[in-house]
């Protein structure tokens, strides 16, 4: 049994709240959050736990071995640090920081301890994510050639960082996981147009390239009223779909084949030609992917499985997202990528 | 009553000449090949009509003042070039050249003689995309921020051409014409895995700017199995999507609004939240685009209509392409475009 | 404040449980469950809410006026009896009886003494079908012609009733909410396949006249792994589909118009030619029809609405059930209603 | 090489021309039609065709075999006596008379004079209905349960039938071809909404019940606004649903499970349940039916093939209709079929 401690519970901190709290190999000891009357809302369904708005009482505690940070990002280096100096594992919300120097840090602090950090890289534990490497390695799609993607959906606008660093870092890590390879390099084209006046951009393609000359672009925005949630995986046998906001269809696996385009007679007959193989829709498991990160959380701690997305993978994302930035800032120019893989 | 004569009965050029034998206002006079059997299976259709494997009968005939040249890229300056020495009026299949110098002798040539070139630059004349000109100039969108194109199927795979110059030229110059402005700058990322040896790139990602910081990002690929043709306007009023792959709903107006993602209590509750308004889907006529434009070629030559798709749009469109490849050749680098407006 | 007592935790019981909880108006005082583990569980989220094996504790509680009965149909008489008599107001799941007989007894108690009724009719007070109730009254659709329904999905199999007694009292209850109307005449086929032995129908097409001649068939299953949940409208002016599964498009709108069907040249062409207007997808609301409905049953205690499902209207539906059941007896036969409307 | 002639060039017949045309055992004879102009405007695209406005030139035409006949219904047991009185096979329109007992006398004709007729059942020939008939012979579905057809859209309004005798063929011919057995009951709700004066239903519903309990609905309709070509088969294994007018997705094979609905802790989580197993696309060809359905017609003369759509079979549906029609008659009646299988 595992004690765990929480601070943070704003938007996305309920969620590893609820989730610790229904794992059986956890305890979810206690729950921070400056702002005591959201700690006493959230706190209403975990009678059990401690509350406090001071989150030294986590720190401070001999029987709490893990912390869970779900702050803006910002805090995110200064709370880490305290964490780890108390001498425990540590969760932390992504992106892992504002920047990668900050990553680097925390991971030297996590090595000098013996202390492990994972990064809540939730796509790594997405069950139709897991299906897709599960096909991948099964070598059902071949060579992947390359991977499109789109994450758009009307805001939440952010303030403190741009559309890049909010939505990519799913998609980064997706494909860092599903390749088990880092990009080599990376341009990007974005723009500011609703926060014009605060220069931080609402929309931005990033593309990636990954060695073997693999091609990743992404397309983020927060300005496209209509959400969409997909990856689109094309390899030298077959295609594969990932629409995330599909209930019933996440994945759909098309077959290849030859086109033939004949000749056409009129109109109507040429817009006929358009697909040339099977359709494949596999089922996919609803189980909510911050079960299994939770879970994979404990099992790191224990020693039972490896990190998936460690410190290490965190800080490898922030880099990108940095490259795409400098990228961005200079009219998509292209920046070579280190990640020290 | 306009004569007109067709060179080339290829995989373009039956569907030209369908189209010009069927308008009241022309008289569909000659057609040529080279290859005599095809010239044979064509020309059945069209038993009034002379068939000819030497294009010079065109060109001699003093009747015809108007050619269609529906032959590979390549042979689109030569052909046209004599074409417009025979004084006649010219029309050009898309791209209007493999550079953008043959394009300019081409116009100056045009210019000298006082003949019109036009460029079969289609979406100009589809139905969909006068629909959406027509709600952007009614301020439908509002500011239309950006535009986001997928033109992805599996292959023909061209050899004389990459991806880019068989199916970006659509775009570029339907997007000209709907923002009545040209990009100022492209950068663009591409790869050749079918035909690696061979350097042709068969998938790119082009990204365009426009002035007042307008962005168009253009997906094209021969490796996508499963057709799609969308193109996304995000404006500051509204969201269009057009989809010219659906038959009944090709264009899809998506009101703006805001869409509040509250703290949601589980894994559900979360996914329901993704759109904010009304749809429209207003009908589109299902009116042959090439019939539009064969019509509007003849409107031209008689003065009756402003030359949508000229010989300068179609240089500009080149120029463009010259620029996207560029940039590919040159991993992202951005190029400044100056297509003299 | 009106006090609530909830007897039965099983299946549907813990949504009503959690709307009552979630009312302002209302104090969740007690929930009754025969089974002792089950109601620990559900209680748990309510730590102020008396838990009792015993539903008498409720019907013996002075300060409690309205008693919630979300148990297994056939309990529904005899335990809305004993509610009725402690002189308390019912909120009865939904069908209301097993035949109309008891429905008539409980709507005679509690009309002797001055209680209320109200029968969990979900749909009545659905936001998507409340949209259709108010484009129907502007005279969107003009004359609704007829409706066409499909409730189907892979089971739960029911063990005490068959598949229109578990699905169809929805559609009952829609129409004639949406019509104002009752049904005339039914018609039904139905056929047992999976539970052929115990002579348990899954699988109905049933068949409903309304006045003035509109028709209404509805499709109902447990045998469809695909869950489909539409409502089609055809009316004279226009038509209207309500997809129910769908989260962002529930309501689409559809011009009518003419549909020319010309000569076709070829294959192709024939196929394009399948719709004929605009069509409108408004924003519905996404509240749960749950908390509607629970702030209705108190809004109709206190006197501020009219019961928009109240016994007689349980009473009516299950009678079109019965009428229904004895249709699909005799191989389809018609049989004629009687709703005393 | 058959000499084949063709009687109605309205709506269908040029399909049927256009067919007959391009089989390399076939010789297109002649064409008949009362219409000079109509004549004169599908004749053009068959220069080697000769053109009558007296079909009994193709009736004195020794060197004419097979004779097909695409005019309006009432006119098919006329033209059909005529025909197979000159000594021709026959090729008649679906359906194939406007009663059974016609039916009756025409195959009797034939059978004396050893003549073939042949109906044109389209849906006997489609690729997807093929297909659906392998996999059902697979055993792919288990055993069929029901199928659940609906066949609506906006219009051609008929002025001589009603909706069941336009549309409702293709479905029974489909349905006696895939399960290779006739109905044995009928029973059929149906109303006149837009023709009332007329009395011809423009919407009804056909229950049909085949051997061994299986079942069959059908809805038909005029007044749909959007068309509509769906048939969901259920079976004990698994459910497959055929969508004609889809152009990439003819058919949807879905695996079968176990649905299970647990209690659910909220209104969002509760819509996801809904779906059990894999989903199954297979690729379907995109030949004209037409295609094979006049070769099979050229194979059945010759010997070369059995008549999948005879004079028998035509007969069989004309008499489903007639009793379709008369249980709308009686409000739903139920009525026992008996086609002499």
């Amino acid at each position: 049994m595992v004690n765990v401690g929480v601070i943070g519970c704003g938007y996305w901190g309920p969620n590893l709240i609820r989730n610790f709290n229904s794992l059986p190999d956890a305890n979810l000891k206690t729950i921070a959050d400056l702002d005591e009357k959201r700690l006493a809302q959230v706190g209403l369904l975990y009678p059990n736990t401690v509350k406090t708005t001071d989150h030294r009482e986590i720190l401070d505690d001999p029987e709490i071995e893990a912390v869970v940070v779900a702050t803006p990002m910002s805090t995110h280096f200064p709370l880490g640090s305290e964490v780890l100096e108390a001498g425990k594992h540590l969760f932390l919300e992504k992106p892992m920081a504002t920047n990668s120097d900050d990553c680097r840090r925390l991971n030297e602090m996590a090595a000098e301890r013996g202390l492990q950090i994972m990064v809540g890289h939730t796509f790594v534990y997405t069950p139709a994510v897991r299906k897709i490497k599960e096909l991948m390695d099964a070598g059902e799609l071949g060579d992947v050639y390359y991977v499109n993607i789109s994450r758009v959906n009307l805001g939440i606008f952010q303030k403190d960082a741009n559309v890049v660093w909010d939505l990519a870092p799913h998609d980064v890590a997706m494909l860092n996981y599903l390749f088990q390879a880092d990009p080599v390099r990376v341009s990007a084209n974005g723009r500011c147009y609703v926060q014009r006046d605060r220069g931080i951009e609402d929309v931005a393609f990033v593309n990636l390239e990954y060695p073997g000359g693999r091609m990743a672009n992404i397309h983020v925005s927060w300005l496209d009223p209509n959400k969409i949630r997909t990856c689109t995986f094309v390899g030298s046998r077959k295609m594969l779909v990932y629409d995330d906001v599909s209930q019933s269809e996440k994945i759909r696996l098309y077959d290849k084949g030859v086109d033939v385009q004949p000749h056409y007679r009129d109109y109507g007959e040429f817009q006929l030609l358009y697909r040339s193989g099977d359709i494949y829709v596999p089922r996919i498991d609803t189980v909510e992917p911050l079960k299994i990160e939770t879970q994979h959380f404990l099992d790191v701690i224990i020693g039972r499985e490896t990190n998936l997305s460690s410190g290490r993978e965190g800080e490898k994302v922030v880099k990108v997202l940095e490259g795409a930035c400098r990228s961005i800032a200079n009219d998509g120019l292209p920046v070579d990528l280190d990640l020290g893989g």
